[in-house]
């Protein structure tokens, strides 16, 4: 789905040809700006009662607000739903959510659609955003928090088990973002969306550089590691092809101890993401596998 | 489906308690911000040729800006359809339209759906923003253009037969909007989205005026002329109600003359629509359709 989709961004781009395409948000003046789109069936499963669904897509805007190290002032907010009772329900978790983060709803569109649609626009104000472009061999790798527990998560609501909080209820990243910025030089950063490899080898590419980790470093999550080791999975792929984790993955050349950042890695030279010193891609990861 | 919105949007605004919520757009600073959605079989028949889908639906969003007076920048396009090349073809009709009005691409966000979605987040820029608060009775009421010409466009495609350019290749009011703002003391501004009826309501309700419309004086659109002698519909009737139309609904104390606007009545005391003196409503129409 993802892959597909760095295609025609790639392809708007080039019809465009705009100079704000592919990071998290566009920077206007001193504003920044971000826009999700999240549907039923695509991005939370149809079971999901409505309210986490809700939650979970205006995190996952949020989110690209604190990959910016940006404080989100405003939002709009685009629902389509089957019912009112629908839209209701979808709106219930997002706007405790906007509560919690002091975020203003400044415009709201809603239509009538089968399926549910939840689409976010957040405007926020960050002094020195920080873009995806910047990280230099030499520079440190780091992650907020812990990996793994939103796939735990998602595949134990999908077997009918109980769901962890962080799949149902994550918190973006927002204070830990505008900190990390103004405490230390962040050269780039990215929310993990896709999973830390997929989102790694983003900062790789426009980069040019090398992402190096290691794998004894990745901080997984508790349930995540509970969950793999009852069926036999290995924690760390299982982990670091974890999407919507919405944690914070970002460089720095400083030596950076917060209790909420592990230092996972280095940026090297060369191009592609090395796991323990051999190279893994979102996709195959047979290399490591084999190695194991 | 759009009364229903009315509710929603209220009770959405009750729960965030936001001062924004009932304009065309937010005014953020010196930036106006809009949102839209559109889904397939809601906003745009699932025949109607995807080009024109992206066309008509990046145009209701640019209208919005356009009710405000203001001059489109940047937006933002989230896209969801079944196929990259879907996706490709709503990309299309958006990007020309985005050509003829100079408006720059600052972020996309694309996703797989068996629905065709579009949704869109444009940032403007308005010297003086014209709102929907503001119109005094004593005012005269203004329209753009001409009107049923949507509508017949629609019923014709959906009938098989040539559709008009007003309904597939609809142009928002951008440049007349700015020019009106400049030259005149415009006291308050609409895009008819919804039709002139239910537009001239919203007018109404949001400063407690009256609008006193004469038939006769309202522009109907050629085609929707022919369509609807063809038919033996009342040419006003069809077109006071002809949604999606994209002119701009106004209101100012100046003696307006511009070969794009035509003065179809006045702003007095008291709330409600009235055609030639007769009360009326966009659901019904009983009374105006009887005394005829």
């Amino acid at each position: 789905m993802k892959r597909t989709e760095d295609f025609i961004i790639e392809y708007i781009g080039d019809l465009f040809s705009s100079p704000f395409i592919g990071d998290d948000c566009a920077v206007i003046d001193n504003r920044i700006i971000t826009k999700d789109i999240f549907i039923m069936g695509t991005h939370f499963p149809e079971e999901l009662p409505l309210y986490y669904a809700g939650w979970r897509s205006f995190a996952g805007a949020l989110s690209d607000i604190a990959a910016m190290g940006g404080k989100p002032e405003y939002f709009f907010i685009g629902i389509a739903g089957e019912s009112g009772e629908v839209i209701k329900e979808l709106v219930k978790g997002v706007s405790e959510l906007a509560r919690i983060y002091g975020v203003e709803l400044a415009g709201g569109d809603t239509v009538f659609s089968m399926l549910a649609v939840l689409s976010f626009t957040i405007v926020g104000k960050a002094e020195k955003p920080i873009m995806r472009r910047g990280a230099r061999p030499g520079d440190y790798v780091y992650v907020t928090g812990d990996l793994g527990g939103s796939r735990a998560g998602l595949e134990l609501f999908l077997s009918g088990e109980r769901a962890t909080e962080k799949f149902i209820k994550p918190l973006p990243r927002i204070k830990e973002g505008i900190e990390l910025v103004e405490k230390y030089n962040i050269t780039s950063m990215i929310d993990i969306s896709d999973g830390l490899l997929r989102d790694a080898e983003r900062i790789s590419r426009i980069n040019g550089v090398s992402i190096n980790l290691a794998g004894e470093a990745i901080p997984i999550n508790q349930d995540a590691m509970y969950y793999c080791k009852e069926r036999g999975l290995h924690p760390v792929v299982f982990s670091v092809n974890s999407g919507e984790e919405y944690e914070l993955l970002f460089t720095s050349p400083d030596d950076i101890k917060e209790d909420y950042v592990t230092r996972i890695g280095e940026v090297g030279e060369g191009v592609g993401i090395n796991l323990d010193n051999k190279p893994v891609s979102p996709e195959g990861f047979e290399h490591f596998r084999e190695g194991k």
